[in-house]
């Protein structure tokens, strides 16, 4: 068996390009959070907020945008990093390209829109089967690992 | 040294088979959460919410049960992820077999019994102990790599 | 090319160093909030508050000081889990050693940085700064890698 967890592999290849988009995908929410933090001067932190005209503001906990990018955030780390976790694992297991690269690209593609339905946002189910698709990609690899190493 | 990450080094191979079991019981918690957001009807968006006999029903961010779910996935992912992550890098020093195997059942069992004590509730101190046992597993691992690296 | 997933690659030595210490560091957030929570008797869950002279003490959501400790713990999961992600992945591609420890090190100890800014807290911009720099430490090891496997 060659080495698995080198660029010579395609399917760590492919998997590191896809892991890579995935988490930075997920870590724009925390640019897109900032954003909304300041265009609707909402806050959590009192020492994020600059008194303008001698008033004191309050931290803010409940501005809908803000909050919805949050949920956004949170739901990405409860999915993207599962995949990521387990798409390590998966490449021990030397699954055939085609089908791995499928699961990356299935799962990705899933994400992005999920993002997309979140925050425009597009109305239901919209939503919910971009989370459904990269639950089962990710679903789909944590099977075939566990059925090849029990 | 034979290569580590692969299927035939055994503390990889069982490693693979607890983190895969930890995260799924991790992304079962996203489950879990839906399942209480439609028994309670409580949902966080508005497009999640299918208006009925004409009434608008505003979004809820403070049902107990949804929260007591949402809480437990938090913890999973504090938890958890340090767990996956810190195993793999346990793989890269070559633990013994049965030293790494019970790291992992520890880690395993006590997060399932943390989840149970979090979900039924058990009276405290049943989910601090299934906390700390966890943790202790992982800081186990943890110090022994950096003795090794250091 | 050698193993490059040994200890005898000295990148890979150097990241689960810094990698198992910012985890640590990440970890210890848990720790933190507990002891803020008994401090000032806000507790999340019923069945972790002991009833004091017969009183019944309503869990509690909005203490100050327990959600400043856990948006620092959020914030942590945020940017030290894609930093260890991504270091997985940045190993792959063997870059200089040097090069490799300048990204390690600035990671960690902006995230250091980071907390006793979050914590203390200092003024802004100072946590600011520690999260941008530790963002871009991560984003320059992603982009890396994407051009190197594109």
């Amino acid at each position: 068996m060659s080495a698995l967890y080198t660029l010579t592999n395609p399917v760590f290849r492919s998997f590191l390009f896809y892991a890579v988009a995935s988490v930075l995908k997920m870590m724009a929410m925390s640019l897109l959070t900032s954003r909304q933090r300041f265009r609707k001067g909402a806050f959590a932190n009192p020492e994020d907020i600059r008194p303008s005209k001698g008033k004191k503001i309050e931290p803010t906990f409940s501005d809908p945008d803000v909050e919805r990018v949050r949920r956004n955030h949170l739901n990405d780390i409860e999915n993207v990093v599962p995949f990521v976790l387990i798409g390590f694992c998966y490449t021990a297991c030397n699954p055939a390209i085609s089908t791995a690269l499928w699961h990356f690209r299935v799962f990705f593609f899933s994400r992005l829109f999920h993002t997309f339905a979140y925050q425009v946002p597009f109305p239901q189910p919209s939503r919910a089967l971009g989370f459904i698709v990269g639950l089962v990609a990710t679903l789909s690899m944590a099977v075939q690992i566990l059925l090849q190493v029990y």
